[in-house]
């Protein structure tokens, strides 16, 4: 029997007739013959509450107790959507972590999978049971302890279901109707893309487009899982929402897939440090340590025996990064002359498989914004992204420039 | 090590600042050298939301699934109380039921003990845990599938967990200060009991002073755990609530310990049945299969060939205990001369252990009630109990002459 995996998300399944809706999606795919894991999250706010009792309890909590009670959100939520499916004659049964059993890493709060054995539910679709309903975002540690995946945890849940079962497809139900080209909230010509490779996704989420976790994709291409993502608000069928997938699968002959932002970064320059081995080390190891999260990183010349650094991070981080640097320099870890801030750059990155075989496509970005009269602050290239900081009253200009470029309004 | 066992109700651990002060209580005794399973009941209301939504969901719902479910509110409060005793540096660990794992019969939301393994606990007792919070209520079938034991299962969770690790008590913390002679509400004079023996209790309990679950009283008795009730609501030490024991324990030579009452009975009459062999049968059979819970029955001799079948039920049985007998009827199960249904009667009721040795109780209760003027409707008598069926307005009246006429007030 083939087998699909869906997961539906918290707003998804944020009251009883919501899980309705989704229940009846999971009916039809076993009207066309699948056998299905449904992978669920908590109602939404369920987990929120539980997290605040937590927190309220025990600031500094042990986190196999916060496990043991955040947990249990997902588990209500599987048992409705059993008894759900169950009014609509699908015979279903719901599986909490430690049932399947999801063996984990005893990381609490930040679990990982080490193993989904097939067998439990293997032998109850041999019963003749067509759904099993899993508590996503939960495992069992070798010490017997309830662990969590850390939040988003339930996309990574249905990912690694799916390569466990052999799934034909990952489905990830949520509240958009697929992944686009940009955000539509910045221009009305962003268009849903049909198909999108592993690593234009891996690009995109962590750029900002937060429609799957990262961790998830990543798993997803590892074990090669078609992932699916979808409106769990709209009537959906076998051509809905955005596949992602291996780039094998895209027909498509795209150069550039999408155009990212991230609105609220900081630029931070140190102006005249000693040009010397070890010098980045000793400046970017202390801001790691203090938890910020360098992003993009430049280096020039400025004249002999000396560099400029550049940096950028999220602009909440600023004075974190200027304590740390700061007492990096009272300690004598380095020099500098001054440290400069632009607290209002934002980030603007053009992503596609399709550039590994296309030069061109950083000049010709660079055109686009030139022919706005938008000024480029820091440019940083990998294989299949360009990044530049502009500053931030440009942002929204900027991307409708380069999503008009790029014609990413036309289906290629 | 000593161990003690306690267990707090849903209103007592409603919200945060009440699982702060159940955990204050269990930190003393740890404190005074006890090692301690504390068992939990959900905070008051999520069960009844858990429920809710699964009644939504599913009108004749899959038990499996209901279990599932409603044992989350359990498990929210085990974590949290073990954060809350974390907090006030008690080492302490929560467990779920399939943790233990309580091995219990596969009869969803109405399952029995089978064992409770002592090996995971002792376990972590021997690594210098002090305290073990279990999640009350719920256990694990012999398929894997969580299973609960019916409202008012976390009493019986903690008498069992009690008997399984030889607790030297077993102290129920809830809403009301200990066992009163009798309902405070009606006399004044109702004077809290220091020690009751298990029958006792059983008989008070089944006539409605709801403060143990009957099976926990029941369980109790069987393997001799010695039960205390007392308030979460207020400062107690070892001399406060009420000890439910092994009448061996009891040295006051009372003769009666308490007098119960239910509001709302009725007494329904069968005038002129056949006096024959297997009578009883074929009028309480049918009643039985309508779920009528038959209490009191007396049968009188009316006239040759004849009797007069008397029985009392629930007010709001009537209707269903009406039917049953018509439908008897109409089937030929047997003939009767007419029905008459009083549904203005109360049970009275006086208990003590010690009437198995002091005649005369009866007689004494009759003066009582006739120097009232209270009519004697039905008379049913036990080992260790009086009861008799008068007409409801006397109700009060009664209980306060019968508490004075056995001078109840007065400690003994």
């Amino acid at each position: 029997m083939p087998l699909l995996v869906m997961k539906f998300g918290g707003t998804s399944v944020a009251d009883l007739s919501r899980i309705k809706n989704a229940a009846a999606k999971v009916k039809r795919e076993v009207e066309r013959g699948y056998d299905v894991i449904v992978i669920v999250s908590a109602m939404s706010g369920k987990t929120n509450e539980l997290v605040g009792w937590v927190e309220q309890t025990s600031p500094l909590f042990d986190a196999r107790e916060y496990d043991a009670v955040v947990a249990s959100g997902e588990n209500v939520t599987a048992g409705l959507m059993a008894l759900t499916l169950q009014e609509m004659d699908v015979p279903a049964r719901s599986w909490q972590g430690w049932q399947v059993p999801i063996h984990t890493t005893s990381a609490h709060s930040a679990a990982r999978f080490v193993s989904i054995p097939r067998d439990n539910l293997d032998a109850k679709f041999a019963e003749g049971f067509k759904v099993a309903v899993v508590a996503g975002f939960q495992g069992l540690s070798a010490e017997g302890r309830i662990t969590t995946l850390g939040r988003g945890g339930s996309d990574t849940t249905a990912v690694a279901f799916a390569a466990a079962f052999g799934a034909e497809r990952c489905d990830i139900y949520t509240d958009v109707d697929g992944v686009y080209t940009t955000d539509p909230r910045i221009t009305e010509k962003a268009r849903k893309l049909k198909r999108i490779a592993f690593e234009e996704m891996l690009e995109l989420a962590s750029l900002g487009a937060k429609v799957l976790q990262t961790r998830s994709v990543e798993l997803a291409m590892r074990y090669k899982v078609r992932l699916r993502v979808l409106s769990s608000f709209e009537d959906t069928d076998e051509n809905s929402g955005t596949l992602v997938c291996d780039e094998d699968e895209i027909m498509e002959s795209r150069v550039v897939s999408g155009v990212a932002y991230s609105r609220d970064e900081a630029k931070m320059t140190l102006l005249k440090v000693a040009d010397r081995p070890g010098i980045a080390a000793a400046i970017f190891g202390p801001l790691a340590e203090a938890g910020v999260n360098v992003d993009m990183i430049v280096q020039n010349i400025s004249e002999e025996g000396f560099t400029d650094m550049t940096f950028s991070c999220p602009v909440n981080q600023i004075k974190r990064a200027e304590k740390a640097i700061s007492e990096a320099r009272v300690r004598g870890a380095y020099e500098y002359g001054e440290l400069v801030v632009d607290d209002a750059v934002a980030k603007i990155s053009v992503v596609g498989i399709g550039m590994r075989s296309h030069a061109g496509v950083a000049a010709q970005m660079f055109a686009a914004l030139a022919a706005e009269n938008v000024n480029i602050k820091v440019i940083s290239t990998s294989e299949i992204k360009i990044s530049v900081l502009i500053d931030r009253k440009y942002m929204e200009l900027a991307v409708q420039a380069l999503h008009d470029a790029f014609q990413l309004d036309k289906a290629s």
